[in-house]
């Protein structure tokens, strides 16, 4: 009887003890749950190049090898594997046109919404992006469709300050905040899906949600 | 010898049962680690003078006791307790504009930086701001301060797409992210201190660090 009481012990001993090591082992080797970054501008200028051809050796005048603000907000966007959202203010920059070229090319659905009147200014890269068969819609109110975010895979949120043109990449004070925190790349997702119902050339006359959901996202974790 | 060995293992086993409830508890009772919060606008017209005088029963014509996306954000600024740094684009909200008055009056320590050219337009706050003793610094350079962020408590990070505007509020369409993670507050607490002391009129000449650091946080946790 002694022994048996005993040897039961000593095995919830080990039991207990071997749960807690696992335990413990597991919170250490899990890969990483969430990536927060946050990149300000105006970046430095450095030639991007090699994001686009990594065997190239480039020859222009700017700094190579140097990662800074914008290549690192490129390369963010460059790793879609299978979708794209884009809602941008104004997108008037090349290179962040090239992303998009070079990601339509992969085979990367592309949305892009963005705000008329500023989809005709002198250097707005939205031509471009139709000619390259990317399907683009236009806020046509007559308030600014403001937004400056992207969602990557409908998972990475691409947010800040900062328009695709070329003053705020190298000039202005700018932020931008990438996260894959659940609980604020999904009020982005929702948010971009009533836009572009929205703004469906086809469905204007059909029931769209008109107003945002104002507090979308409201959570301790 | 018997006796010895039994106790002892019962022992081992009540503890280490005890640690693993305690454990258990504390991650059930504990408060919320991150706070997450997206808001979208246009804001719904709102009444929002209950949040600056909860006993006053208004008579406006506008809707009263409705939660809006502008009224979470006038509460989540004014739920500064010590210290309040605002670097903002465009500020002529006058709603907003009142929230930093009340904080003022209550002691909470105000930072407000803001663009030059922006500062002199008709109906900016600055002045206001000025007149109250709140310390405004103004970004001189030829560039934008584009910046629309708001770091309260040094703790509560208020980020997004919307300037302090009434037509930011009302028509456009913008975000804000409120978020106290950590891994994202820091780098815009950094972003704020640096171009704080880059436009001290004091320390025009001295060696403050011109240029953002470009890629503040970079994090998985």
């Amino acid at each position: 009887m002694m022994w048996t009481v005993k040897a039961v012990g000593l095995g919830v001993v080990a039991l207990s003890l071997s749960l807690e090591l696992f335990a413990w082992l597991r919170r250490r080797l899990k890969p990483g749950r969430t990536l927060h970054e946050v990149l300000f501008f105006p970046s430095e200028m450095a030639c991007v190049q090699h994001i686009f051809v990594p065997s190239d050796s480039c020859l222009c005048p700017l700094p190579h090898g140097v990662e800074t603000s914008f290549s690192r907000l490129l390369c963010r966007i460059l790793s879609a594997k299978s979708s794209l959202d884009v809602c941008i203010f104004c997108f008037s920059n090349m290179d962040l046109c090239r992303v998009l070229l070079a990601l339509q090319i992969k085979g990367v659905t592309i949305r892009v919404l963005t705000d008329k009147d500023y989809a005709a200014i002198p250097g707005s890269q939205i031509g471009v992006l139709r000619e390259a068969g990317i399907c683009v819609r236009c806020d046509g109110t007559p308030v600014y469709m403001h937004h400056k975010f992207v969602v990557v895979d409908g998972r990475l949120l691409i947010t800040g300050s900062l328009n695709w043109t070329l003053s705020a990449v190298q000039s202005n004070m700018e932020n931008v905040l990438i996260t894959d925190e659940p609980e604020l790349v999904r009020p982005f997702i929702a948010e971009f899906s009533r836009l572009w119902a929205l703004n469906d050339p086809a469905r204007k006359h059909h029931a769209v949600d008109q107003k945002p959901a104002h507090v979308v996202s409201r959570t301790r974790d």
